[in-house]
C-alpha cells in the first residue's frame, strides 16, 4: 500500500520493453540518434508546434535550467511559496542561475494569490536596483496541493506576467495528471495559455528516469544547448530517455497511466469524503489526496502497512487540523490498485 | 562497425534484465531503497573499504561534483591538458565549483609529465594570493589516449599531491578497462595508491546510465549529500541506477565486459601493427586504439561502414601524422564483434 | 537639511587630512604598507583580541564575503526579514556564496523574534537534504529600524546559533552608533557576545569609503585572503582605506562622530515625542528616527528643504500609519547641525 | 627609488584637493549626485560619444564585470596568456561570470599572435557544444609587457572578433600611458577601433581609487546597473570616485601625469640601451621598462634602495636571460623623479 509518493512506484512494463528493444545495435551518442530525433518530433506533434526539447535526469534540473535560461544579475523568480523549487530542491535553481533568488507568493490550494503576486511584482522598479529585478514567474501544474489551475487561471497569471514583461514557466512534474483532469490539449495548457518553458515530467508517471525541458520559443534553444551540456545533462546514451518517452507516448500510454492514477485518487477522495473520521484538506484534482486525520487513525493505517507522509500545514490553509489531528498526503500512481484504496478507506471507518 | 565510441554501443542484456525485475513493487525513493543500500554495500566490498557512494547521471557530473568538493576561492585544479573535464565538459567543473579554474598539465601518451606538473604547482605561493590556490589534482584512468597509468605512476603523482597538501581525483570513465589491463584490485588502483575521490563509470561499459562518485574518505559524504542533491542528482527512482549496478557487479560482469572490449582493441592493435598502411599513435592499453592512417585509407574504411573519428593531434605527440595522414581513434566495447575487427584489419592491407 | 541618509553626508575633515598626509612617497601596494599594518594592529587593540581584518569598499561586500565564508551546498543563512542584505543588496550575498539563500526571520523593531528564529531553524534536518542546510545567522547592529540589540539579546541569539552549530555574523554598518548607545566595549558587543565575523562600517560615520571585515577567528583568514582578492577587493592603494581608518580611530574620533549623530537623533526624537502631529514608529536608539506623520505635514517639511524618505511599513509594526499618514525615516549623521533638527521640529508644530 | 609599481606611488595633490573641496555638504548617494552626473558627462565628451559609465573600486572588478556582461553557458573569453585577468586576479572573472573560462592566446611583446588567436577561435563550433562557446576577446592596452597596440593592430583583432561575432574588451589599466604613447584620441583607441567595453584605469596614474567601466553601447547599461550593484560596487558615497575623476580630467591632468611617467620610462630605456650591463627585454612604449640584468647588478641596485621586481620570463620571449641574468621590471609613475632615473642608470655602468 504505497501512498508515500508516485515516485516510489516502479515502472510500466511498456517502458522497460522499449529499453530492451533498443539495447542492441549502436547509435549516435549525445542525443544525435534516430530515436532521439523521432521522440523530439513526437513532442512537436503533441504540442502542435515546433518546440525545442532537452532530455534531463530530474525535475529539479528541468526547473533549474528553465529558470536559469532567464537569469539576470540580481534576478528574482516568483513561484508559489510551497513550490517544489523553493522547498525541495536544496538551492538547485540558485546554483544554476548563478545566484538568482526565488520569492514565494502566498495562496491557498497551492495556487498563487493574484493580489499577492501583483503586490510582490510592484516592488520591482527599474530605477531602483537595490532590490533586484524580476526575471520570471513559475507555476506548478498540478500543484503541490494536488489541485489544478484552470486554463483561465493560467491565462490570468500569464497576462500579469506579460504586463510585467516576464516569461512564464510551468513545473509539470505531474503534467499528465493535470492534463487528464482538465481534459484539454497539451498546447492549450501551455503555450496557448502563455507558458514559455515547461518542465515535462515522466518519471512520476511510470518511467524510470525521463524528464524534459520543452521550450516553446525554439530561438532560445541555442543557448540552452550549452547550458544543458554544461549542467552535465547531455547523456551519452541519451536514447535511454528517448526510449522511455517513445513507449510513454505510444498509443497515449502516458494519458492512460495518469488517468488511472487520477481515478485511484478520486476513489480515495470519495472514501474520505464520506468517512466520519477524515476530511479533505483541499479539492482532489490530480493524483494527490490531502486529508486531515486523527493522529491515532493515521497510525493505525501505517501499522496496517500503508505508506504515506504527514504534511506541513501551509499558512494559507483555511480548515486546519485540530488537536489530535494532522494533515496527511496520499499519492496514487499508475501502479495503485483498487484494493489498496479500498483497504485504506475500509480502515477509515 | 561501430568504433566511434563505446557510448554508441547499446546495453548488456543483464542490465536490462535487472531493470525489468525491479520494475514492479514500490520502494523508497531518493536513494533510500533496499536495492540502493545493497549496491552501495557492494561498492564497499569491491573497494575493500567503507566508501561513500553517490549515483549520478553522467561522468561530467561525477567529475564536476568531485572537483567542487574541494573548491576554494581562487581555486585551480590540475589535470592533463587533454583531459575530458577540460576539453569536453563545456565548463561543467567551473559551474559546479562556483568559478574554479582548470589548468592543463602537458605530457605525452595522455599522461601527466611530472616535471610540468611540478613546475605548474611551484607557481602557487600562499603568500601571493593573486594567482590563486591549487585545490586538487585529477588523473584519468584509462587516459584519453587509451593508455593506462601503472600503480607506480599513480603513486608518484599522489606523492607530489600529498607534498603539496592536495587531494587526488581519478576520472574513471573507463575504470574497468584500466583495471583489467593492470590486473590489480580496485583498491590498489585507487585509495591504496593515494586516490581520494573516484568518478566510477558504468555507462561506457554496458550500462544505460550508471555513474557514481566514490569517496574514500566517508567523512566528506555529509557535504556531498547536499551538493549531490543541489545538483539535481538525487534521483527519485535512484534504484534505476542501483539496478544497473546490481547486474553490473554480479558474477564480475563488469570485468568480463571490459575484458572483451580490451581484447577486441588488442586484436585491432595487432592488425594495425603488422599493416604496411597504418601505425599506432600510442600503446594500446585499454579499449581505445589510436592510429595514423593515410586519409584515403580512412575514407575507404568509412565508406565500408566503419564509424570512427579523426582525432586532434596533441602537441606532445612524438610521431605525428605526415602529409596525407591523420590521427584516428577506434573505440571498442563490450558489444564489438571479432568479425568487425577482422573486417577493418582486412581493409587495411 | 539632509535626513535622507547618513551616506548623503560628506566626510570629516580629519579623514581628508589623513589622505593628504599619506599622499606623498611610495609604499607597498596590496595591503602590505606600514600604514595598513598599523591600522590592522589598531583593530586588534580596539577589539582586545588578535583579529583578522580585510578592508573592502562597501558594506554589501563586507556582508557578502562574510556570509560566503561559511557557504555550503544548499546553504541558507538567516537574517531579519528587513535586513539590508536581503532587501537592498541586489543578490550580492547569493552571488558571492555561489547561490546560497537568505531566509528572513520575522520580528518587530527590526529585531529577530526568537520563536520565529527557532521555528525556522527547526526545519533543517541533516537527514533530509531536500530543504538545504542552515549555514549562519546574521544580525544587524544598529538595526534597520534604528534600534539596538542589548548585549543580552545578542547573547541569546548566539546561544541559539551555537546550539545549532551555526556561526554568527553582525552587520555593523552603523556599528559605532550602536556602540555609543549601549556604552559598552567593541569586544563586549561582538566576540564576547558570540559574534564570529563583523562587517565594520566607517563610510556612514564620516569616512569616504572605509569598510572592513573583522574575523574574530583568525584561522579563517587564510581562505578569506583568497576570497577577498577574488572579489576584486584587494586594493592596490589599500592605504587609502587604511589612512581613513587611521584618522577615524585617532583620539576616538569615530565615537565622537557617532555620539554627535546619536545626540542629534535624540533631539529629533524628543521633538517628535512632544509634537501633536507626529509619533514615533519605534524607539530611537541610534541615529535613525522613524516617525509617523500626516502626509501633508511631510510634504510641508520637504517643501521647506528637508530631505527624508517615506519608509515601507513592516508587517510586524504594531502601531501602523492611519489614513492620511505614512511612516518616514530621518537619519542624522556626524554632520547634522542642531539648527537643522530645530527647524524640522519647529515645522512639526 | 620606487620602480616596483605605479600603484606604489601616492596621489597627485590635485586629486586630494578635489576630495577636500567635495567633503562638505550633503549630496545624493549611490551615484545620483550632481558631481557623479558631471563626471559621467565628461566621459562622454572625452570619448566623443554617449557612453555608459560605472565607477568601480579596482581594475579586477572592471575587467570581471566587463567579461561577465557577455557571459553565456560554457562561455570562454580569449585574452593574452600573460594578461592580468588570467594571471593576477585570483579567478575574479570566473566568479563574476558564473564559471566562465579564460583561454590564453600566445604572442611575443605581450601582444596576441594573430595566428594563434585564429587557431584558438577555430576550435569553437556551434554544432559541437562539448568544448564550449567563445564569448569575447580582451586585449590589454598598454600590455603587461609595457608595449602598446597600434590602432591598426587593434583594428585587425577587432575584425577577427567581428568575423566571429565576438565583442571586444580593452583592459585599460594603463590607458592614459598608451594613449599618450600613440598620440591619438580616446575615441580612436577604443570604439572607433572596435572596442565595445573599456576598463578605464585611474588608480595607477595618480588617483587613490578610481576605476571605471565604459560601455560604448549604452543599451547594455540597464543590465550592467544590476550587475554593478550586485557586485557591491554601487558606492554610497560614489562621489569619492567622481571627485577624483573630476580633478583627473581637469586641464588634461591625466595626460600630463601619464606623459611624465612615460618620459621617465623613456629616460630609463635610453640609459639601459647604452649600458654595457643591461639590455631591453621589449620595446618601451609606456611606463614600464623590462630589461635583462646580471643578477649581481640587480642586487646592487636593490641594495642602493631601488625597488623593482624580477619578472617571469614568458615562453614567447625571443632574447632570453642567460646564465647569471634575469628579467626585471621597472615601472615609472607620475611621481617618479629625474634623479631617481639617473641614479639607477648611473649604477648600471
Amino acid at each position: 500500500m504505497n501512498f508515500a509518493s508516485d515516485n516510489w512506484s516502479g515502472v510500466a512494463f511498456q517502458i522497460n520493453d522499449s529499453l530492451v528493444s533498443n539495447a542492441n545495435g549502436s547509435a549516435a551518442a549525445y542525443g544525435d540518434s534516430e530515436l532521439d530525433e523521432k521522440v523530439k518530433a513526437k513532442f512537436c506533434e503533441i504540442f502542435e508546434k515546433d518546440v525545442a526539447v532537452f532530455f534531463v535526469g530530474t525535475g529539479s534540473i528541468a526547473n533549474s535550467l528553465s529558470m536559469a535560461a532567464w537569469s539576470k544579475p540580481g534576478g528574482i523568480s516568483l513561484c508559489h511559496r510551497e513550490a517544489h523549487m523553493i522547498e525541495d530542491e536544496c538551492g538547485a535553481p540558485e546554483l544554476y542561475s548563478g545566484g538568482g533568488r526565488l520569492v514565494g507568493v502566498d495562496g491557498n490550494f497551492g495556487k498563487m494569490d493574484l493580489e499577492d503576486l501583483k503586490a510582490k511584482l510592484s516592488r520591482f522598479d527599474p530605477n531602483f536596483v537595490h532590490y533586484g529585478q524580476a526575471t520570471a514567474i513559475s507555476i506548478t501544474q498540478a500543484t503541490e496541493a494536488g489541485t489544478v489551475y484552470s486554463l483561465e487561471e493560467i491565462q490570468t497569471i500569464s497576462k500579469i506576467a506579460k504586463a510585467n514583461s516576464l516569461p512564464m514557466h510551468m513545473d509539470g512534474s505531474r503534467f499528465a495528471n493535470a492534463l487528464v483532469n482538465l481534459d484539454v490539449s497539451p498546447a492549450q495548457m501551455t503555450w496557448k495559455s502563455g507558458i514559455d518553458i515547461l518542465s515535462f515530467g515522466g518519471t512520476k508517471n511510470g518511467c524510470w528516469c525521463a524528464e524534459a525541458i520543452v521550450m516553446f520559443d525554439p530561438s532560445m534553444a541555442d543557448q540552452m544547448a550549452y547550458a544543458h551540456k554544461r549542467a552535465g545533462q547531455l547523456y551519452s546514451k541519451s536514447r535511454f530517455i528517448a526510449a522511455q518517452y517513445d513507449a510513454y507516448f505510444k498509443d497515449d500510454l502516458w494519458l492512460d497511466l495518469a488517468g488511472h492514477a487520477n481515478n485511484m485518487a478520486d476513489r480515495l477522495r470519495e472514501g474520505i469524503s464520506i468517512s466520519p473520521n477524515a476530511r479533505l484538506g483541499w479539492p482532489t484534482q490530480s493524483n494527490e489526496v490531502f486529508c486531515i486525520l486523527p493522529r491515532n487513525k493515521a497510525k493505525l493505517l501505517q501499522d496496517k502497512g500503508a505508506k504515506f507522509y504527514q504534511w506541513h500545514v501551509p499558512v494559507a490553509m483555511k480548515d486546519k487540523p485540530q488537536t489530535d489531528e494532522e494533515l496527511y498526503r496520499f499519492v496514487t500512481s499508475f501502479a495503485t490498485r483498487v484494493e489498496e484504496i479500498d483497504q485504506v478507506v475500509g480502515e477509515l471507518d
